[in-house]
């Protein structure tokens, strides 16, 4: 074959070096991890630790916090929300414990270009609901029971790596009708033994931010160590980076300034 | 402001790292700049040259490939194509002659992961219109009026660094309806004086191959010179790259393979 | 329950029934036309009293129904929401004066399969921003100008009968960018001589529920007196009732039930 | 022009008349049902005499045609074609014998606004894939399994008066990834037992053209008599009749006319 092109480096730079930079805030409920022995024995520290682990691995340009519950204000002060690029969300059972100007702040800051990445029963996460604007309800069941995840949009930067399909052997249903508004894009659908499918991974745009929706990572199971997910969340972080366009991105090359009003 | 982040890097290192490897062929018809002299005042060695031009400045990285029409092939032998991450295409007079064959290696390509940019007169070009199953058809004007592009989607990486809008002084008028399929995203809408709206920038998937439509660039002005629109031109380059899913991507860290036939 | 609408054939079967028996809710901030004389030259007993007249000629065999801010509980009693299909809501200068818990109604109404047409100013109507999730926000210019409008989805149900644009030669100016979710269908496109253009009919899903976004009707033009702005709004109308899906439609065949929860 | 359906109405008005009046064509391939009597038991005057008796069952206006592979001109001549508001294709081991002129005309007609409902393994038809422009290919397996369908947009016509999910107790398996353009709208998605999901219903528009693509149907198995399946295809059918903007549809008050250019 004739080269057309000089050769590949052999050390490929990834993707990473878009977001050199990519400064991710992790919350986390934390409930689960604390009282419950089975589920800190899957996640010590948290699931928010177990995933921070694994970003550090597959993104080492990223910088890394973490927020949970109990802190004040959530662990989500003004600042640190004013500069960070992409939010994930992981909560349960204490959606309601969330303060409602917390969500205001949040939900704000998305529309202004912060990425946002809602974990499994984030699904019922107050920002996740506001953003929707629908019920957000869905059937679901514990059984333990295989999953299996497909790609159906194999083009999409979400996707990147990925094989065509991968297999959980033990996780909770999540089942159809998910009541949401139609994603811009859906990336994969889970199939259940038991009988349902899911649309598990699904993104919007919400004014300036971009906002993912993934499945799987039910409390009782391990599901968050396994590479492909993490694989999955990593490429959905950098996804979900804001564009320069944003005032508070790490990409922007001018000082954040506060929003102008809209000229109405 | 408290510090949660290290600072950012002052060289903040862009998007371009993305596509440090980025491979680019761009393809003209290469008619208008020989045979009339108006054109080839703006542009002296072609379309192609000012866009290569442009993209060398905006992403040094990239390694970058022109192709006319009258070459053998039409300067798109199959090694080229292979190793082609994006294909932009400009033509207006002659799609007639290109070589159906050709037509349908281009197809598979992009199907297989190739990304491609159709700009100005190029939605009637054979491979456009064979990826689109629509007539492609338009309504048009030459009136060197005003045209001013309007940005819909912030959050998308095309509109990246952009303004609200971009004004062109003189452009060739192409007004709705337009007969193309839903895009997948609507990035730009233009507007004309004489009294037309347009759907300038659009996106589609095919398969695995990313596909972008966008609008100005009539061969009488100098549209390619303005700064907005090679920076458009740019960010939709990056965003059409394939992902390592591609058998032929700059990012495949594997040896390219015949593709497998599917299992049906 | 009071009955709003004459009782249901018991015998319902075919699509012809839905246009038949269609129920419609026209709700009207109706301020603007009490107080000001130029807007009450324009629409004498309000807007939605014009807007009355015309589904009733355009729409036999449609029950219509009319309700405004200063009636109790703003004219929108539960017995009534129950009982309709589609929900149009003209508000400018006191979304604020809405009541939360009517508008929570309706939301949940309309995740039940109410459709809802969101006319003009209404783009900033709490049940609209409820639904959508973002700001809402515009640019707009109060300047008498001509707006044209183009049809960029001819196949739609919404653009019935329409030519190809239709011109207004005077209206308030709507301009981009409008902070709404990605529309699920984007129907019309608006251009404005002095060098906007707007998203102008767009719809969504919400739920079971349709919506439809329709920006023409500024108070201080006659607007609505247009014959296809009023087959715009009858074609919206009729696409946004609710399939038999829907517990309170008035295609279903069963007795309207209160909601089952979820199984979650 | 021989007439295949009785006159219109002049004096046509209102979308009752749309059911009233709709005009189906259902072209089979009918090669299994004359050649292998294990299918021809199922389906003893093949799949389009089983479908157009269910038609009439459930849209008692509709006029119904049936056309046949082997009919000269595959039973399609331009007259047949001019008349169809909407037409369903059932076609599997000959797709290669389809003649490529009437492909066209089938493409041509439909981007005017004749509707097209594609059954199962068109998803292969030629006329298909040239309205896709991908290569519609997925993965399967003859199992006799079950399949199990669910609704995840309820709003949709097509699953109007449908329960949550719909049981067939022995189906062919059709697995993802399935090679189509992004839908307009995904309706259903199927599970199957032996561990694949597919998008089964979806709807894209093609120039005026609705188009529908419905999974379920191999000629092995009684699919097609199932009352819930056939309630899918009678409101797809009535889903994707053209609204009256289309020059042959049996909605436009005008005589057919031959296009007029575009002005390009």
């Amino acid at each position: 074959m004739r080269a057309f092109f000089s050769r590949l480096q052999p050390s490929y730079i990834s993707r990473d070096d878009l977001v050199m930079s990519l400064r991710i805030t992790l919350w986390n409920e934390f409930l689960h991890e604390q009282h419950d022995p089975a589920v800190k024995a899957i996640y010590p520290n948290g699931i928010h630790d177990t995933l921070a682990e694994a970003i550090r691995q597959q993104i080492p340009t990223a910088h890394i916090h973490t927020a949970t519950l109990d802190q004040p204000d959530h662990g989500l002060p003004d600042d640190l929300l004013d500069q960070t690029d992409v939010l994930a969300w992981w909560g349960h059972k204490a959606h309601n414990q969330v303060r409602d100007d917390i969500v205001e702040k949040i939900h704000a800051r998305i529309l202004n270009g912060m990425g946002a990445l809602f974990l499994h029963s984030a699904h019922f996460a107050k920002p996740f609901k506001k953003l929707m604007g629908t019920s957000c309800r869905i059937h679901w069941r514990e059984a333990a029971e295989p999953e299996r995840l497909f790609i159906v949009h194999p083009a999409h930067p979400i996707a990147d790596g990925l094989p065509t399909h991968i297999d959980i052997s033990h996780e909770e249903m999540y089942g159809e009708f998910f009541d949401i508004p139609t994603p811009d894009e859906l990336i994969m659908l889970s199939w259940f033994q038991g009988g349902n499918v899911f649309r598990s991974c699904c993104t919007w745009t919400r004014g300036k931010g971009k906002i993912v929706y993934f499945r799987p990572g039910h409390e009782t199971h391990p599901t968050y160590h396994k590479p492909e997910i993490q694989r999955i969340i990593c490429n959905a972080l950098r996804w979900a980076a804001p564009t320069s366009n944003s005032p508070y991105t790490s990409r922007a090359t001018h000082e954040p300034q506060p929003l102008s009003p809209f000229p109405h």
